[in-house]
């Protein structure tokens, strides 16, 4: 897999890092940054009247992608979207509801409603992302580069078999054992669409892609293996002109599994025990790992921690971010406490 | 820790394996097998009127006690009763909301609402979970043995200050961050309670008792040895008439902690690997694992995945269940198959 630095970014250092080269400081920016944290995000919310209609508005998803970059002073943007724009583009529309989160009214409970779904054209049912794209791209100027990023094949087959979220995702893991076939099926038509939107997303400017697996966690590894590592594995190995981050949270004993991927970066949750990742990361990037509550304690301890996370990744290539999105009762100032400690950090000094 | 198995119980199955004694096959039982999946639970529970009428009525918790033993053949019964009567005796009550789960109208947010909890007496503030253990007893005759349960403290202290269930538990997570010294009070009062609580049960005749860590895995290693099994070994430390059971629910890479404790049994849930589990646990005994998803799977797929385990753990001691509470939708039927499975088999036919 080719990787190559985009040109045209001033501040390339979280494309240095993906790619492995020593860089002066770790990049930093944080997962959900786009949004729920900043009052000038909410504005824009309100404007836009629902969740859904700001993911579908090209305008208003690239003016809340381009506000941390200003307000926090983070090293990277990234889309604002959400991972369920494949459900939907296949067939399966959803609504996000008010302090609940997803509902699809329909689920897939057969071989027939597999067989309904659409081939997807990611430049016309999911033109509102691709727009948003080249208005950030255009509005950034080179500035930071842009992430792009979609879920992983198992966790959308998740909400698309469940029809929400869920503590267990127990009809969603049934369906696996129940009709491991039709569950194949069914992953490789989320995989196949989710290669094209990510390309297509590199097309119009993004500069390197994320994989989420939010629900990696509940597989075991023999069918995380299956159902799971196999699909992303088929992504990553689709994109060649950018880095690939694959972040599956909660995938802490079977870390080594992903590092056989091949992406250039492997993001790791709050719970991963530092010196068992740098071990098991087999010299691939590493991203993230604060705990998001540190963010809530008194500035000694956000430095404090912060500090001691980049020292204990100072010795491997390393891209500082929270181990999760970024709580939406986070205080904004905490959030640039955390930004500024990194942007202060010399790998000289340490 | 002195651990010795009840006289007068005719199938000591349980007992002995918890013990490390060997077993001519391995006992078997499931995590919420009184509720649930039975339409004889429904009925009782239709005439409760509510869960917490249910909780609070020994007649009634002794019956729905006892079904299981009666209608599945499992090798144990465990005491209905739930791991948020011990908040609720500390002076914080809590709504059980259908189809939501548990709702603390009060929570824990200072230092004067710690103060203000209260020192519990198991007999007067949960007499009824002891005086339905005492009908179990003597229904029971002494067929198989009778587990009780308390929640381990990181559990109930994350519901007393997150007051409810949360996809992140971030209030409680960042009460640690915050305030990590009143933690430790509210933790500490939460052991204390506890302690008295189990060995009520055990007074009053539970044979063996779990301690349930149902939200262990939210805590990065270094927080769940400070905040988690501190508290955990002082339970474990503290009861020597019977033997006790640890289950952490995803603990999975930090599982070798786990086997430091001072308790002869470990939990261990689907997600585990089962080599790992076997070379971590240090001679305890292991407990569960079965994915509770297989029991929507077909016959033959419950059969094989069920003998597979009960063969990978042939070598242990070991106590087949489930690595999950039992799915609310699962059919009796299917567990039935489960339990007659284990029943079956011989180690000596291995």
């Amino acid at each position: 897999m080719q990787t190559e630095v985009a040109p045209n970014i001033k501040n390339d250092l979280l494309l240095q890092a993906a790619k492995g080269s020593p860089t002066k400081r770790p990049p930093v920016w944080l997962m959900r940054q786009a949004g729920r944290i900043l009052p000038e995000y909410r504005k824009v919310r309100a404007k836009a009247g629902s969740f859904k209609n700001l993911v579908t508005n090209p305008e208003l998803t690239a003016e809340v992608t381009l506000q941390p970059v200003d307000i926090l002073g983070v090293d990277a943007a990234i889309i604002f979207s959400d991972i369920l724009v494949i459900p939907e583009a296949l067939g399966l529309p959803y609504e996000m509801v008010e302090k609940k989160g997803p509902f699809f009214p329909k689920t897939i409970t057969s071989a027939a409603d597999i067989e309904a779904l659409k081939d997807i054209d990611p430049y016309t049912d999911i033109h509102y992302t691709i727009q948003g794209i080249k208005i950030v791209k255009e509005q950034l100027s080179g500035r930071v580069p842009l992430i792009g990023f979609a879920g992983a094949p198992f966790t959308i087959f998740a909400y698309m078999i469940e029809g929400s979220g869920s503590k267990t995702f127990s009809k969603a893991r049934g369906f696996l054992y129940r009709y491991p076939e039709l569950s194949k099926q069914l992953l490789q038509k989320i995989t196949d669409a989710t290669i094209l939107y990510l390309n297509a997303q590199i097309s119009a400017g993004a500069n390197l892609v994320q994989v989420f697996d939010s629900w990696a966690s509940i597989l075991p590894e023999k069918q995380y293996k299956e159902f799971g590592l196999k699909y992303i594995h088929q992504i990553c190995s689709s994109i060649s002109k950018v880095p690939v981050t694959v972040f599956a949270k909660g995938v802490t004993h079977g870390f080594d599994l992903l590092a056989d991927l091949p992406c250039e970066t492997l993001g790791i949750d709050w719970n991963m025990n530092r010196s068992y990742a740098i071990e098991k990361a087999k010299n691939k990037t590493l991203q993230g790992n604060l705990d998001p509550c540190v963010l809530y304690a008194d500035d000694q301890t956000i430095v404090g921690e912060t500090l001691k996370m980049l020292d204990d990744f100072s010795d491997v290539p390393y891209i500082a971010n929270l181990g999760h999105g970024v709580y939406p009762d986070t205080d904004p100032d905490k959030v640039k406490l955390f930004v500024e400690t990194v942007k202060t950090y010399s790998h000289e000094n340490k």
